[in-house]
């Protein structure tokens, strides 16, 4: 089946700090028309950083759209689509838990809600950790917890982690370091 | 440390079919106050349906936002924010693939970005699956696809498969299922 939407016309409604918001009209499969909402975010980077003693670094937020703390891997958005996604992992998790990791490996793309938003955040695992000083930004509040890597698995897997970066980092991590590929 | 941020004003700057928008004062930790840009969004549930056959049940779908056609496990959005999200789940499912599941498991929520947006994500696992007649919504156009579910598995390792929710559920359910837990 064609599936192909087009764009037939674009309108900003909001530019903002992190986000814009812009309605379209878009030309259907079908041939007929319908709006469609879309949220644009310059994208993010997340980091899952394991220790030598297999700990993983977690930053605890407060997360104002849902008015709760959360367990996160640390990440951040990119300061604009031309950052190379490495360079922004390495300094979210610098500026976040002072860590400086000697080793990256690339865990793929994720597309956090596909419906409304363009966002993609880039997905990085990292070792052989050296730490210094944090620098988080003006308006930037967190706890650094080193947690066992399975306590966090078995945090993901009960439901208390729901961060969907921070699942699925943390679920890839766990088949790739049992498959002896990390 | 104090994390906690409190609501001082909210504005509403856009209200729509799939999303509301509000650009909020907060009052920082440290006194100071800042924007706070939240996407409303009433939540979804999706569900990860297997065969007999260890076939998962996926739908590709172009998502405007990234211009693209995407693999996702069955989806939905709550019609409110009262509506059970098994409910929800199970309309989904039922109308994007014509499937009805015999079992549900759940797996718990996703947040899929929540810097800036409020939605959960319900993820369920179903199995015992029988068939009937699809009923898509009106602006919805998809492919239903059975694939082997350790194909699907590769596809979230390799990275080719990145919507969030999709990944979780997969990489959830393969370590459920190696474990005798599903």
């Amino acid at each position: 089946m064609n599936l192909t939407e087009k764009q037939l016309a674009k309108k900003y409604v909001y530019n903002g700090k992190i986000i814009n918001l812009r309605v379209d009209d878009a030309l259907l499969p079908n041939g007929k028309t319908a709006l469609r909402e879309v949220v644009e975010h310059p994208g993010g980077v997340c980091v899952a950083a394991l220790t030598d003693q297999d700990e993983i670094l977690l930053v605890k937020q407060f997360r104002y759209p849902y008015m709760e703390e959360i367990l996160e891997i640390p990440a951040g958005k990119r300061d604009s689509k031309e950052e190379a996604p490495l360079e922004c992992g390495k300094r979210e998790l610098r500026e976040e838990t002072g860590a400086v990791a000697g080793e990256f490996v690339f865990l793929g793309e994720l597309y956090p809600t596909p419906g409304y938003c363009d966002e993609v955040i880039y997905i990085y695992a990292a070792k052989n950790l050296t730490f210094g000083e944090t620098d988080p930004d003006d308006d930037e509040f967190l706890d650094v917890i080193k947690m066992p890597f399975n306590e966090a698995l078995e945090r993901v897997l009960s439901g208390e982690i729901k961060d969907a970066k921070t699942q699925t980092a943390v679920l890839k991590l766990k088949i790739l370091k049992d498959s002896g590929r990390f």
